[in-house]
């Protein structure tokens, strides 16, 4: 059987939803990656009771506990002392971490270590001190019986995280032999439901799930599903498993997958092909209102391959500063095929840009007329043929267009996403 | 004894940290503010039996338990069978929910339902289903024994709030004679923070919160701090309570608050401001890159009162479609006073619009240069004077400028909530 982790966090604040329990998800990424992936969280309130019967569960659920906050020196703070009664041992007041938290109080130019803060030296009795480098609060790893450990963790992330060097070395130290490495991959989609791609891989894998441990996993967001494949290693042959899985998915989503290992956004992609061919792109958005380009300048060093754009949200915005020309927007609507065309070669040659993305839709909740529901949205790329001089004619342009389901933000972001993968698609196709 | 509520929420993406849980904190604030405050939360993977084990704990703790997650079309989702068995209830297919999913899927253009979403329809029995208006999992309302409830709402983070309104409703008919009331008001404020604010505020009440029973929350965001007062009611004076205390914090709050009772949004006070006065808007984005214009249009409506704008990330486009004179961009720089209002002047004028705001700055982690830290915004805010033609002179600008702290979001958060701010301080003082 392989190790199991899990995860207690102590704090009102984490209830009462005025703090994210970010502790939590980081924990989580860092145990899986060590092998010993969470079964369960807790989150309870500063009190010993909801304390203990958390940790004594959670004891029987994983071989590692990891309490996180609740070590400060207030009376507000009970882990310790929960810890030790879920344990059944003593407090003892360790001399050696007196002398360090007076030591670090006269450093900071204290005369004497203030008697709240002895607390945070008590240790449950067989437990060790693990020296916290950023803050007062040290963290303890407690072995229990059954060669079950308890390890606690101030709640601050800063030193939550700086102290979690100790306790994977001391993880790996204990629980050496047990350690199971976890080959997985995830892979980026867009463009593709979670409901209609489930039963493609499904089918592509043909039983390999069973047959070789493989776990497919569904990461569904506006923009795209993530599939993460994973196989715990057993007998030697987990990365080939992992290996076999990837070429059987692999027809199944070359449409729609792209590769962003950094973010899992679909602009790093995007990023990387112009970054790498020296192309430059501009935006024209209408319903989005800014919303693609906004994305785009989240990435740092976007500089180097974004040159702006222009939000034409009202119609003169899109006939004075881009160059729609009035009579077609009249006759075929701002959402429309050929508007979104000219809205993305006007931007092109305002800008004087390599390529170009438009977007003219409907988000809601009102503005649909007739033929035209809301989340009818229109978009068009279009790229300056090399060699030519944008002023003159070498522009070449394709929309496409859908009905977006969802609310106005929901449109917004799906429309967005359209965009972005015709252009990613269209720099594939040109490379 | 007061109403308590549990929270369990489901996915094996939570405990592998791959997703942050920001479901639990907006869950735990919501049931705060409705007076059932959290006692416990759990966090399971997508497996029967610890879901079940889950909500039957929960149960113990708590009169209200929400389930979020694990509610799609899929087998791993797996918590509407958990939560039956955890209740001892089977499982019906409601023909009702049948039907709308039939109907959203054409609605959609497919032809027929996939067979996986009829899971979609399963109710345990017992439980009312809650119209899910963004997404195919309905919410469910579960009565249990001892007049405890469990609610079942979807782990998409949208379509959770969007059905938590529903959830609202029926927790105030169901457990009515138990809510304490609880007279309280949120006030918004932006452009000072909360250690400053608070003291402020401390001496304002001059202890009326403990003669009187009155609380003080702040809840701090990059964008502003917002202020929450409440007295539980015990005696007939709450609402007597609270208005001296607003009375009280009114005069130290003035400068920095804005009304915005749907959103808590400084864009909703600007867009009413804008819309009262019939006056249009147009923006000039540089290190925002196009994220201001992107949170004005997420209002609906906004086309009322927004034309449109223009993302001037590279310089050429600064110059060649804002008309930014090119000697004052060398010479200045382009984070500097006379660019900032000279790209407000030139949106302006190539808009036609009646007020325009911009903004120019380094947002890091790159880019800073002698004298300009990471950080360094200018910002402008410029009126057409009233009565004069745009094309001549008659335009009226100021700029400002702060070196905000934080990495590239906070920035470019902090430098977009400056501009705004000054926009609607400009609109008011010109009221």
């Amino acid at each position: 059987v392989s190790l199991r982790s899990a995860i207690v966090t102590v704090g009102e604040e984490l209830l009462s939803g005025a703090t994210v329990d970010s502790n939590a998800a980081w924990l989580g990424r860092a145990l899986s990656h060590l092998g010993i992936p969470v079964r369960q969280r807790f989150t309870v309130g500063d009190r010993d009771d909801r304390i203990e019967a958390a940790v004594l569960e959670a004891l029987e659920l994983a071989e590692l506990v990891v309490v996180t906050g609740g070590l400060g020196p207030t009376e507000d703070d009970r882990t310790r002392p929960a810890v030790a009664r879920a344990l059944g041992r003593p407090l003892d007041r360790d001399p050696a971490l007196v002398e360090a938290l007076e030591a670090r109080f006269r450093g900071r130019g204290h005369a004497t270590l203030p008697p709240a803060n002895l607390r945070q030296a008590d240790v449950p009795r067989g437990g060790h001190a693990l020296p916290n480098p950023r803050g007062t609060a040290p963290g303890l790893w407690i072995p229990a019986e059954g060669g079950r450990v308890v390890v606690l963790l101030p709640g601050v992330p800063r030193e939550m995280r700086a102290l979690f060097d100790a306790v994977e070395h001391r993880v790996r130290e204990q629980f050496a032999e047990r350690l199971e490495p976890v080959h997985s991959q995830t892979l980026h989609t867009t463009g593709i439901p979670e409901s209609v791609l489930a039963p493609r891989i499904e089918e592509a894998l043909g039983g390999l799930e069973t047959r070789r441990g493989v776990e497919v996993a569904y990461l569904p967001e506006l923009t795209g599903v993530d599939l993460r494949l994973s196989v715990a290693e057993r007998d030697g042959a987990g990365a080939e498993a992992l290996a076999e899985a990837l070429r059987l998915v692999e027809p199944v989503i070359r449409p729609y997958r792209f590769e962003a290992p950094e973010t899992g956004d679909l602009v790093e992609a995007v990023a990387r092909q112009l970054g790498e061919r020296g192309l430059r792109l501009a935006t024209a958005e209408s319903c989005t209102g800014g919303g693609v380009s906004a994305r785009l300048t989240a990435r740092p060093g976007a500089s180097a391959w974004f040159l702006g754009g222009v939000v034409a949200y009202d119609n003169a915005v899109k006939t004075e500063v881009l160059g729609v020309d009035p009579m077609v927007l009249e006759r075929h609507g701002a959402v429309s095929e050929p508007v979104a065309c000219q809205m993305a070669e006007g931007v092109l040659r305002q800008t004087g840009a390599d390529c170009a993305i438009s977007i003219t839709g409907i988000a809601g909740p009102g503005g649909a007329v007739e033929g035209k529901p809301v989340g009818t949205v229109w978009w068009a790329v279009a790229f300056r043929e090399l060699g030519t001089d944008v002023a003159q004619t070498g522009v070449r342009v394709r929309a496409a267009s859908a009905v977006f389901p969802g609310d106005r933000e929901a449109v917004r972001i799906r429309a967005g996403q359209a965009a972005l993968r015709d252009l990613h698609l269209q720099l594939q196709e040109r490379a």
